[in-house]
């Protein structure tokens, strides 16, 4: 196969793992295509669906071997000898809630196997590429890789650093704004830039505000413009409250999610809504201080860990106002930064710029990676401060 | 001639048309293409090339004569009769600077002719098109009338208010700062985007910069990294300095460029600068106040009238800090809005944002139109307050 049809087949098997976002956390997207001896020609697709379901690899010998059954040369399922199998991810090579991929390519007898790269999770980290290798399988990796990490940078995150992937979204006015002076705006940007919010949330584990955000807007966070996948939950609802004096009627405490919403306070805090909320499925935690806040890090190691919840959290989308957002990137949790620009002036209100300590213009916090696209009438710059 | 070929050989005279840019003010751009009779075969085509040469329907006709003679079928010109001229605007009556086109028209004999909207100069005004109307020859007005409004926006503006084309631009970080709390401002745009303020310094009849900046940033305010057309001179160089306080060793008072710089004061003012700066060339106007402050709606109508200048101002750039551009924006003063944003973070430093007194986002100042095109990292948008 050609680089060129290897990048192609790769950028073909990341459109089919991308159609498990939302629906496979925590496990990571993967997409598989399966492409015979002449390098063009595609026997079998296949991704993630869903978590804990089948693996990508399984779909697509599953599909090729329909395929073969349909086309009636192959009662006993399709001949892959000469076969090539294209994945997003390593194969994994342990017992988890389903046996490993690399034994079924190995079985199966494939030639050949294109690896986007290495799977960094501690049950596999290479081991599924040396199985397959072992047994005389040849083994390419590292196509496509920089677009692989950036489709799972929320799995690769946790599995690097125990935390969520932390992306930061913001909506500002040209002139930098995110609210009137008297803490007004509805709305900001366009209903496409409002849309692309409700995916982002829906593809994360978590949405999280805080208590500047939660008294004044009183949101409710949930995915409402965007379609949630089949038996997809909504994502947790966090809210930082340190006092623990948020009013108790406030919707994250009081609708119909409630189950979904996870209040964090510090340790000495009584939250007036604590027991209503537990009583509607609802979560209270503690996180340490520190510097007269509750100490970010941890909360993100709290989250990462899935202590005291459902699940671990792997990715989180933060909704800041200023406070937060500063907070954020001045102690480098921030992983991406999604902002939405609108073309309209509200003079001095409430300014997205917080204390960032940078004194001369060419210090000034910089991005590793940006790109700026149009969003109805707005623009967006979806901003990674590091490489994925 | 079909509608979509009028609207393409209409957009190839915008494109004409365009050449002119910096140096035909004050007069209009225009570009004309002659079509033969089948709608399709160019002619001729020509565009108005500098200040008080022929206007764009002269080369025109010039362009088809040479290609006849050429071509070696006309000996003494071309034969028009069963052309159609397409000209970005209408064809002068008057004697100005050159004898009136649409006598030329006539004379030639043109069957048909396309303009994209009547000339509002007072001595045209419809004239041209009834000239040539009365001679016989068919006339269709408003073939990308928009575009051409938009394309001559400082010369309509000025017919229409005696007051110059006002464009404010900004360079802003992604959080809304012109500059770190130090001041620092250099730099936040790309090379690309300092090179397109170049290109637009140089397509103005003069920029315009208020006291603070001029003290912080003590500009030169000149075109560099933008070629000049032959024999176009840099741009006026205006400083609003009420108070006639601003140090005396500022580029703008010393430079080689002193003569193209106008400070306005009030009248009260005694500048220390001032002698120095008419000895080499420069200008000193004095401009009426109001609450406190020049009226700005003065010093646009005295810039218009050419008052105390060599010539009228048609068009100004305003690189203003945050001060400047609330005052122009708040009494409604600016006509485009042409906005970098840059893929920084500078923190709290000096926002952009100015007293607008909107209360809620619904009441944001908006745009009549605008639009977002990425220049370098960075992003531009275009904004227009008002229809052309
Ligand atoms: N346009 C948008 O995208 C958007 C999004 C959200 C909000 N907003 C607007 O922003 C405004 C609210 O702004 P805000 O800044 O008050 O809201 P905020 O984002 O809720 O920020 C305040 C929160 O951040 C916490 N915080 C501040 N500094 C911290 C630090 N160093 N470490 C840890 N936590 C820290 C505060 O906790 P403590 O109790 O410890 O101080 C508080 O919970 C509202 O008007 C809202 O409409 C706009
Ligand atoms: N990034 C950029 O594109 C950019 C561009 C320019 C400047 N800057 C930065 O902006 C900072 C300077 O900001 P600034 O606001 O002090 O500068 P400025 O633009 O010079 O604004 C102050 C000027 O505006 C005048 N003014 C204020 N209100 C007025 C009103 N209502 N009517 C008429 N005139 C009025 C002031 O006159 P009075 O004497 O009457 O008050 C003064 O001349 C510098 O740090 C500079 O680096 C950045």
């Amino acid at each position: 196969m050609t680089p060129e049809q290897q990048a192609r087949h790769m950028d073909r098997a990341l459109t089919l793992a991308a159609r498990g976002a939302g629906a496979v956390s925590p496990n990571p997207m993967v997409g598989a295509v399966i492409v015979a001896a002449d390098g063009e020609t595609v026997l079998g697709e296949g991704w993630h669906r869903a978590y804990g379901g089948p693996h990508a690899e399984v779909w697509a010998v599953r599909d090729a071997d329909e395929r073969a059954s349909v086309s009636g040369s192959m009662a006993s399922g399709a001949d892959l000898t000469d076969a090539t199998i294209v994945v997003t991810l390593e194969p994994c090579s342990h017992f988890g809630k389903t046996p490993p991929c690399a034994d079924l390519i190995v079985a199966r007898g494939f030639r050949r196997v294109i690896v986007a790269h290495e799977d960094p999770f501690p049950e596999v980290a290479g081991r599924g590429i040396a199985r397959i290798r072992e047994a005389g399988a040849d083994v390419t990796v590292g196509v496509r890789e920089t677009e692989a990490r950036r489709l799972n940078e929320a799995f690769l995150t946790h599995v690097r650093t125990g935390r969520p992937l932390v992306t930061l979204k913001w909506a500002l006015t040209l002139d930098g704004q995110v609210a009137t002076a008297s803490g007004d705006s509805r709305w900001i940007t366009s209903p496409q830039a409002r849309a692309l919010v409700h995916r982002w949330r829906a593809e994360a584990d978590a949405v999280l505000v805080g208590a500047g955000t939660a008294r004044t807007d009183d949101p409710s966070l949930t995915v409402r413009d965007w379609p949630l996948a089949e038996g997809q939950t909504q994502p947790l609802r966090i809210v930082l409250d340190r006092t623990g004096s948020l009013a108790s009627d406030l919707k994250l405490f009081t609708d119909a999610h409630a189950s979904r919403t996870v209040a964090v306070t510090a340790p000495a805090a009584t939250p007036a809504y604590a027991d209503a909320l537990r009583a509607r499925g609802g979560t209270v935690l503690t996180a340490p201080e520190a510097d007269g806040h509750l100490d970010l890090g941890a909360v993100l190691d709290m989250l990462g860990s899935g202590e005291g919840l459902a699940r671990r959290v792997q990715s989180v989308l933060v909704e800041p106002g200023p406070g937060l957002a500063a907070a954020f990137l001045r102690q480098r949790l921030t992983d991406r930064l999604f902002a939405f620009v609108a073309p309209k002036l509200a003079g001095v209100g409430i300014g997205i710029a917080g204390a960032l300590d940078v004194e001369r213009m060419a210090d000034a916090l910089t991005f590793f990676e940006s790109a700026w696209e149009t969003v109805g009438l707005d623009v967006l710059l979806r901003g990674y401060f590091h490489a994925p």
